[in-house]
This record gives structure tokens, C-alpha cells and sequence, in this order.
């Protein structure tokens, strides 16, 4: 069903059909494998949000999750700023931003080369602990950066509301947060708020309609201490998208519905406050199709194999090899390939690992050598968190089209 | 023991060691992360490994493991061959490569473009399939490529003598392999004989033994069909080195005395063969360290946490991310760190991944911001399967010393 749904959406079922030509296309021109990120799904994705979003709540893109030039720039016309978790994400997301955009850098061991770049971008600093503070203020000089505490929270992101959030390296514990933000208030800093992360990659709006819940009541709370008005909460993110066979869209207009009513209280407890929602997955995840061909079809004691010019050395995460998923896959398709027998097959990359394994036991279209295989919500998390030197196999072409 | 037994051969366990002030100056000089891969252990290696093979086993470098042009160069001064599974592998192996040297190139999937620089090189190449035999010969031209054939055997390699080779894509699959045999007869190719790879990494020496004595018998039966008189064989590898709490080194002594029965055998059987072994890991693994220093020490809930400047994206495989393997961890130690209290810590990189974990509940000595922390055992498979782009945090120095 996610299969069939994104064939039509990417018109690459039949061969006739307009994707299918573009993507053939591409694939001629610029060789495979490659990945291809649509501007327009982009644009959409981002209308969708905006609409969904209560007035005035602000959207970060987190850079992490695809940092190509050309995508940050498309992104920067769309977004309200940039999160970074280096000075040279920081460097890309500053050429990309519009003016007025923010910037911040977020996560633990944040070198002093990072930290002198945010000063120098005049980035805003989610602050992992009080002695990341103390380094920053120490090179800050004469300026007074502004900065954000992120809160390691008493829960975490889950369908059931759990109450379970233990130890991290991420921030500092909701139950410390007086003592660092005593100790915030004696430094050189500008505090603006909290940064407050429940979890990531959910599909469940009611899940993550309750982690914002909380995370605005935690704030709220940890306002009484702050040694300034809280005018920035950034709620974190964690919106999914569906990438498994069974997964389904996140119900938009439910997690509206919620987040409105969270605006109206965030407007009652934290009266000078900008909420952000922080976001990478579901902006651009989406939007990314992975395209590869057939190299070789085989057969192996029964088993037939496609294998493939791509593999995890471009998108581990699609291989399932992260996570030991055998029998799930993204999805999958031969572009196409409507209309061909079916056969159960088993997809794989080229690499001498026996994880480099798209799909075992697949039902896909016929598939010969030189045909061109799309893997689809290949937009987020691809290159980003593979490892591209693996054999010094070419990487991909990556495309915004 | 494991953690000990290393500190001890790279001097680091005191301040005062010549281990502790080198890398100390190391990373000095080249700032953290780094890798540093010892000359000396890469010759030592060599030489028990050359002590322990029987007179005329070749040996061949599987460049995969680690490709760096130092690490090359060295090795090509020690070993017979190098194994590539790319062109651009390809190409750093040749700069590397003693004059008679042997390169071979292996790997499901080559590329049209792979295939070509085999033959611009006059490389070996290991056919995955018939029809990768067919495209090799199409590209050739008059020239007629050496060729092996790579045999999905009926048995892996494993603790125990288990004769349950399954469907793959790796090579031909021997009870088809009178087919493709014939095939190669009838293309312009120079048949040499068989490559036959049964596993990888294995602590096990007899287990080894085995699967090489069965290896032998099964290129011995495959002759009979073989175009030619089988001129090489190359045996596979799969010896391991120990980077878990209770592994133990392989034992040569007895692998050696087994190989040596193997070549009585094989001098019989395939009187015109060349036997090889091919390793990647155990040549190199043993001679790396990866050094990175501490950033922040932080209590969190009652745990102590150690955030290194180094992670997943150096050195996935270390932090035992890949395989779901909470409480195991590679040999880590705090350098110069003897004598200080010890102490329960969870050791982790700085990315925002909460499986970017060295270890926990580990016993250190106490480790404070600007210690250097050593992984051993980090010559193999680090940067090379590791996610180097995530989040775009610098590389690490890689240095030969």
C-alpha cells in the first residue's frame, strides 16, 4: 500500500508515465546511483505544516538530517532558521538562510572551534550543561551570546504516556536545571528559554501532542527559576514519516488541533515565549527518491537476486542493516515496471557485506539488468549517516529537481 | 585482560610510559580525533603471520579494511598481493604495489567501470557470475583477462563444522558451477582457478583449518571441470583478532600446523596451484588505535558520562551500535590514566544519536575534560564503515607512526 501510494505520487509505476521518463532521464544524465529530491514536494510539505501549525510557532530545519547545498537553499526561502550540531553545518545553513532567519547550534560535545563559529555567526547556543556555558561565555570576550538550556526531561517520547526519561548525555536533568540556571544567571549569557528534545521519528500524533504537552508544563515550571522571561521554548520535533510496510502518514490534523490548544496555554504560562518546533525527517524525508539499476540478476539455490550499483554505502538506513529489520524494507519499486510478472526476489547492493540487503522475499516487477530500481522517502538520513567510503565506491549524485 | 594486555603493549597505562607521552604528542601536534596505526606492528604481524603459513602460501591485502595510501605503502613492502573491490581501490593498491605484485579484484556488482580499469591495470579479476565473465570479455577486446572464478560453497565457516551454505550473492554456487565453468571455456578468458571465501572474523582456528581443508576439496572436485589446470587458489581469510571483553587471539601455532597439512594436500591434489590467503583485518586491525579526548564529564541521573570528541562517525564499529551489543565494548582505556580512581562511566561520542556509545557502565580510571581516551584494536574497518559525514563534524588525522 505505502508502495503503490508513492508510485503514483512519483508517476513511476507504468513506463509511460511522466516520473518514470524524468527519472530515466536523470539516471541517463547524471549516471546512478543518485538521489533525487523534488523542490515542489519540499514546498508542499512545508504548506501542509504551516497550515497545520498554530499562528506564530516557528519551524527550524535540523541541517542534520540532509545538508546538501541545494536543498538548504530551497529550504532556506521556506523555514523560520537553522539547527546545526557543527560549525560546518553552521557554515552551510548561514549561505542557505534568509535574512532574519535563525540560527542555533545544538549537541553534547560541542567542540571550542564550534562554539567560537557560533560566535562569530552570532548563532543563538542550545547549552547542553553549565560548563558548556562557562566555555562559551570564557570565549565570548566582550559579547554576551544568547543561549538556550536544553532540559533532559522526566519522560520521553512514546505512544503511551511514559514517564521513564533516565539518564543521557543529552542536556541537563530537568531535576538539576535550578542549579544550572543559577548558574546561567552569574555568567556573560543571554538566556532566552528552553530547548527540550522528548524523542524523534514518531507517527503517532497523539505521542507527540502529549511530549509538547509536558515539555511546555516542564518549561512553564523551570520558568520560575530562569534568571530571565522565557522567550524562546523550542518543543523539539519528532514527527515521523511512514517507511515501513504497515506505516502510516502522521494524522496532521489531529496533531493541529492539539498543538492550537498548546499555544493557548503556552500563551497564559509563558506569556513572552516563541515556541519552534525543530524538524529534519518530516520536512525533506519525503521528498527524496534513491535511484539505482540492476547490475545483475541471479540466481542462488532458489533465491533470485537483483543486485544493485547502490547500496549501504549510500543509504544505510533503507538497508535495514541498522536494525537488524530483515523481511521489512523501505519501500521499493522497478520503475516502470507495472504491467511485468511479479517475482519474489531479494534486492541488494554491491558491497562485499551480506547486510547490503534492500528487501529479502519482495514481490517487485521483473527486473534485467540496466533496470532502474526507486527507493522511496529516501530524502532524510541517507548519505548523511552511511558510510560513503566503504570499498571507495563512487558516491551518488544528489539532485534537486 | 584483553584492555591490560594492550595498554601493556602500547605503553599508555601511566603517565610516565613512552606509549602515553607519544600519542599524548600525537595528538598534540595533529589535534583529536586520530588514528594512529603503528609501522612496527603492521612488520610485526607480517612476520608471525609469514612464520606460520607454509613455504609459498601468498598472502593478499584486502584493501577494504583499511585504504589509507600510509597504510598501503607499508604494506605493499610485506605482502604479495592486493585484493580491491573498486576502481579507486584499485588505484591506490597500484601506487602501493611492489613491482610482480598481484592485484585482484572481487566483488558482487562491479561496474562497467570497474571492469575497465581491471583490465587497464592487468588486475585478476574474481568473477561474481558468468555473465560478469561475459561483460569482462565484451570490454577486453583482444586482450584475454586472468580470471578466478568465486565459489558460493556449500559450507560456511563456523565454530562448528556446519555444512550449511545458504543462497547468496557472492559468487556461483557450486553445484552450478560446471555451467559457468563451461561458459569461461568458450569466452577469451585466461581461467586461473577459484576464489572461495567461506566467512570473515572468526576467533576460531580450527574452524578456520576446517573451512580451508573444505575449501580444497571442493576447488579439487570443481577442477575436474575446469577449462584449465587450477594455477591459483585463494583460500579466503576470515582470521579474527580479539576486541571484545573475553575474546581470545587466534591461535597461529595450531592454525599454522593445520595450513601446512592443508599445502601436503593440495600439493597432490591441484599440483599447479598457487595457494593464498586473503586478510584484511587481521593484518591491520591490531596496529591502529583511535584516540579522542574528552570534552565533558557529566552526572546525569546517577550515571557518570564521558563525551568524547569522537564517535559513530569515525568508528562505528567500536561503538557497538551495529550489532545491538549493550555492555560490550571494544578495549578502552583513559591514557596515562593508572593509579587514579576508578570509576562506573557510559562513554560517548557527541553526536545526537543516542546510540553514539562507547560503552557503559565501564570501570575507568577518572577521566577528566582534555584526558585522551584510546580505543585499541582500531586499525580495521573504522572510517572505512563509519558514517563520516553525520552531522559534518571534521575528520580524523590518520597517521602511520
Amino acid at each position: 500500500m505505502l508502495t503503490q501510494s508513492l508510485c503514483a505520487r512519483w508517476q513511476v509505476a507504468g513506463p509511460a508515465e511522466a516520473g518514470s521518463r524524468e527519472l530515466t532521464a536523470l539516471a541517463e544524465a547524471h549516471g546512478t546511483p543518485l538521489f533525487a529530491t523534488r523542490a515542489a514536494m519540499l514546498d508542499e510539505r512545508l504548506a501542509q505544516l504551516r497550515a497545520m501549525l498554530p499562528a506564530g510557532m516557528r519551524v527550524l530545519y535540523s541541517v542534520k538530517a540532509n545538508a546538501r547545498p541545494e536543498v538548504l537553499a530551497r529550504l532556506g526561502l521556506l523555514v523560520d532558521g537553522f539547527d546545526v550540531a557543527s560549525s560546518a553545518e553552521l557554515e552551510l545553513a548561514r549561505a542557505a538562510a534568509a535574512p532574519g532567519s535563525v540560527l542555533a547550534m545544538t549537541g553534547p560535545g560541542k567542540r571550542d572551534d564550534d562554539l567560537a563559529a557560533a560566535l562569530a555567526a552570532d548563532a543563538v547556543v542550545v547549552l547542553e550543561s553549565l560548563d558548556e556555558g562557562a566555555r562559551l561565555a570564557r570565549a565570548a570576550g566582550e559579547r554576551r551570546p544568547r543561549v538556550l538550556l536544553r532540559i533532559n526531561p522526566p519522560f520521553e517520547l512514546a505512544a503511551e504516556s511514559r514517564m521513564s526519561g533516565g539518564p543521557r548525555k543529552f542536556g541537563v536533568d530537568s531535576e538539576q536545571a535550578g542549579a544550572a540556571l543559577a548558574g546561567i544567571g552569574e555568567l556573560p549569557l543571554d538566556f532566552l528559554g528552553f530547548h527540550i528534545y522528548p524523542g524523534s521519528n514518531c507517527l503517532n500524533a497523539q505521542a507527540i501532542a502529549n511530549g509538547m504537552h509536558a515539555t511546555l508544563s516542564l518549561a512553564a515550571e523551570l520558568a520560575a527559576q530562569a534568571p530571565a522571561p522565557v522567550r524562546v521554548l523550542n518543543l523539539g520535533g519528532g514527527f515521523g514519516i511512514p517507511c515501513l510496510p504497515g506505516e502510516a502518514s502522521l494524522a496532521l490534523d489531529r496533531l493541529g488541533e492539539s498543538l492550537g490548544r498548546l499555544a493557548s496555554e503556552a500563551s497564559r504560562r509563558l506569556p513572552e515565549a516563541t515556541l519552534c518546533v525543530e524538524l529534519g525527517r518530516f520536512l525533506v524525508g519525503e521528498a527524496g527518491v534513491y535511484l539505482s539499476r540492476v547490475v545483475e540478476r541471479k540466481v542462488s539455490r532458489g533465491r533470485v537476486y537483483l543486485i544493485l550499483d547502490g547500496g549501504l554505502n549510500h543509504h544505510w538506513q533503507a538497508t535495514g542493516a541498522l536494525e537488524g529489520r530483515r523481511h521489512l524494507h523501505y519501500p521499493i519499486w522497478v520503475v516502470g515496471g507495472a504491467g511485468r510478472p511479479m517475482e519474489s526476489v531479494t534486492v541488494c547492493g554491491p558491497l562485499c557485506a551480506p547486510h547490503d540487503t534492500w528487501a529479502e522475499h519482495l514481490n517487485l516487477p521483473r527486473a534485467e539488468p540496466g533496470d532502474l530500481v526507486a527507493v522511496f522517502q529516501s530524502g532524510a538520513y541517507t548519505t548523511a549517516i552511511s558510510p560513503g567510503d566503504f570499498m571507495l565506491r563512487p558516491p551518488p549524485a544528489q539532485l534537486l529537481v
